[in-house]
C-alpha cells in the first residue's frame, strides 16, 4: 500500500505543525525591512517542512508532553536549513529552488549572504531562548559539522578521486547531521536521553538514505517531478556516489568520460554519462546502498516504544526510498 | 604626551593577551584541510585585536580573577569579528584587507562564504563552552543586530537621501553592538553585573567614535597610513557623515555632485567630493561628532572603580581620536 505523506507522516503531528509555522513566521522578526522581505521570501519558499516534522514527531514519540518547547525546536530546525539553503544557493549561483528564484536571483549574492547569517543568528538566538545547555551544545557542535560538510563539497568539485569515504563525510555534513538535530534534540529538550542515540542513529542513516536517492535522481527524474534539473550535479562537477561508483565499475573510454566531466563540469556529456551510470550497474549498487541506509534507520527506531509517532517516522524512511522504486 | 598603544594599553593585559592568542588557534580547529588554511589566513590577517583587547581590560577592571575564561571569551570575539570581515570582503568585493589578500580573492567567494559560516557556528560553539546563559543570550542577540546592521548598510547604499539616524543605526551595527558584546561580555561572564551598563555604554559610545573616524579618514588620510585607499566608500556609493553631512551644508551644483556621487558610486568625482566635504565644514561636524562620542565614552568609565585597566580603556578611546587630531 502506497505511503501518503499527508495521511501517514503529518497528520498525528498536525496541529503542532501550524502552531510551529506560526513561530517561524514570528521568529524572523527584524526592525530591518529588506531582512523581512527576503527572510519571509526563502522561509515561504520552503518546501514540505521534513525537517520540523521529524522533530515533531521524534518529541512525541519519546513521550514528551510541552509541545510549545518542541514547536519552538522545529520553528529553529527549519529556519537554520533555510539559512543553509540561501547560502548554498549563492555557493552554487542557483537562481531556482523548487521552482521560485533564490534570494540571490531576486537580490543579489550580497543581500543573500547578509541575510542568511542574520538567519543562522536568529536560529541561535531563538535556540537559547529554549534554556538547555545540553541542545545548545549538540547544535552549536553540529552546526560547525554542516559548515565543514559544506566546505569539503566545495573541495571535493571537480575531483574525480574523491572517495565513497569523502562522499560520506559530504553528505552526513550537508544533510544527515541537521536531520540529527532535529531528533535527537528533541529527545534532549524532552529530557528523554534514553532515545538520544536511537533517534541520532535514524537520523544519521536516513539522512546518507535521502541524500543518496536525490544523488540517485539527479541522473535518472525529470525535472517535473523533482523541481530541479536532471545533471545539475553533473553540470557543477559534483562528485556523487552515482558517478563515484561508475568509476569503480567501468574502464577505458567509458572510465575516462566521467573522469572528465567531473573534472570538467557541464552536461555537454550527459546522455553519455547517464548511458554509463545506468549501464555500469553504478545506480543499482547506489540502491542497495539507499536501501541498506533506510534498513539501518527502520532498526534504529525498534528502541523506542510502539506509537502512532513512531510509525510515522518510519514511513518517513520509507516514503523517501519509494521515489527510486 | 602621546598615547603609546603598545604601552598605555596593551601592557596591563600583555599576559592574558597571549593566551588569548593561543586559544584562538586552537579554537579553529578542523578535520577538513580547506577550512583549517582558510581560517588560519583570516584569523593571522587580523590587526590590532583591538575587540578582544578591550575585553581583557573590561574583565580586568570589573576585578575578573578567573582570567582563564576571560581569554576563552576574547579569542570568540575575535573570531566573530574575523567571521563578519570575511563575510563583508565577499559582500564588497574587497581583493585586500590590511595590505593582505582577502579569502575571496585568494580563494574564491564560496570559499569565503562557507568558511565564514564555520567561523560563526565556532565561535557559537566556543562560547557555549563558557556555560553561562546570559552571556549567550546577549551575544546571540547581538550578532542579529550585527547582521541587521550589514543589512542596513547594503541598503543604504547608493542612497543619497540616507538620514543621520540611519547611518547612526548602520554604524551601532557594523561596529559599535561587537564592542559592546566585547565589554558587557566580560562583565557578565565575570558576574559583575553592576558594571555591565557603564561597559556597555563606554564600547557603545567608542564604537560610533571609532567608526566616524573612520570615515572621516576615507576622506583626508593616505593609503599608507590606513591600509585602505580614500576613496573607497565613495567608489562603493556608501552615505557615509561625511557625505551625509556635506549634503546638509551645501546646495546647487555641490549639493549635486555629492548625491550624484552617492547614487553612482565610482570615484571620477573624488578630488571634488573631498574639496566640499573639507570646504563645507562637514569634517568639522564629523569631528565634532566623534568627540562628543568619546567624551560619552570616557564619562561612562568613570562608573567604575580607578584602576590601570579602566585607564587603558580610556587611553584606548583617547587614542583613536587621535587618529583625525
Amino acid at each position: 500500500m502506497a505511503i501518503d505523506f499527508k495521511q501517514d507522516i503529518l497528520a498525528p503531528v498536525a496541529a503542532d505543525f501550524a502552531a510551529m509555522d506560526k513561530f517561524i513566521n514570528e521568529g524572523i522578526s527584524s526592525k530591518v525591512a529588506l531582512v523581512m522581505s527576503v527572510s519571509k521570501h526563502v522561509v515561504e519558499a520552503g518546501g514540505k517542512r521534513m525537517r520540523p516534522i521529524m522533530c515533531l514527531l521524534a518529541a512525541q514519540a519519546c513521550g514528551e508532553t510541552d509541545l510549545t518547547r518542541t514547536q519552538r525546536l522545529a520553528a529553529v530546525i527549519e529556519m537554520l536549513h533555510t539559512a543553509t539553503l540561501v547560502h548554498d544557493d549563492v555557493v552554487d549561483e542557483s537562481n531556482l529552488r523548487r521552482g521560485r528564484p533564490t534570494a540571490n536571483a531576486t537580490w543579489n549574492n550580497q543581500t543573500a549572504v547578509l541575510v542568511g547569517d542574520f538567519l543562522i543568528a536568529r536560529s541561535f538566538d531563538l535556540l537559547v531562548d529554549l534554556n538547555n545547555m545540553t541542545l545548545l551544545k549538540d547544535f552549536s557542535t553540529g552546526t560547525c559539522e554542516i559548515a565543514e560538510g559544506e566546505v569539503l563539497q566545495l573541495q571535493a568539485q571537480h575531483q574525480p578521486d574523491t572517495t565513497e569515504e569523502t562522499y560520506l563525510n559530504i553528505i552526513h555534513g550537508k544533510t544527515s547531521r541537521l536531520f540529527q538535530l532535529a531528533t535527537e534534540g528533541a529527545a534532549i529538550l524532552a529530557g528523554k536521553s534514553e532515545y538520544r542515540q536511537a533517534l541520532k542513529t535514524y537520523a544519521g542513516h536516513f539522512g546518507n538514505a535521502f541524500q543518496i536517492i536525490d544523488d540517485i535522481l539527479d541522473y535518472t527524474s525529470d525535472a517535473e517531478t523533482l523541481g530541479k534539473n536532471i545533471g545539475d550535479d553533473l553540470m557543477e562537477g559534483k562528485p556523487t556516489l552515482p558517478l563515484i561508483s561508475a568509476l569503480k565499475n567501468t574502464a577505458g573510454e567509458d572510465h575516462a568520460v566521467i573522469r572528465r566531466s567531473i573534472a570538467t563540469g557541464g552536461t555537454a556529456d550527459l546522455e553519455r554519462v547517464i548511458s554509463i551510470v545506468q549501464t555500469s550497474g553504478a545506480l543499482d549498487y547506489c540502491s542497495q546502498r539507499a536501501t541498506e541506509e533506510t534498513d539501518a534507520a527502520l532498526a534504529a527506531l525498534q528502541a523506542l516504544p510502539d506509537s502512532e509517532y513512531r510509525q510515522a517516522l518510519s514511513n518517513l524512511a520509507k516514503l523517501a526510498l519509494h521515489r527510486i522504486q
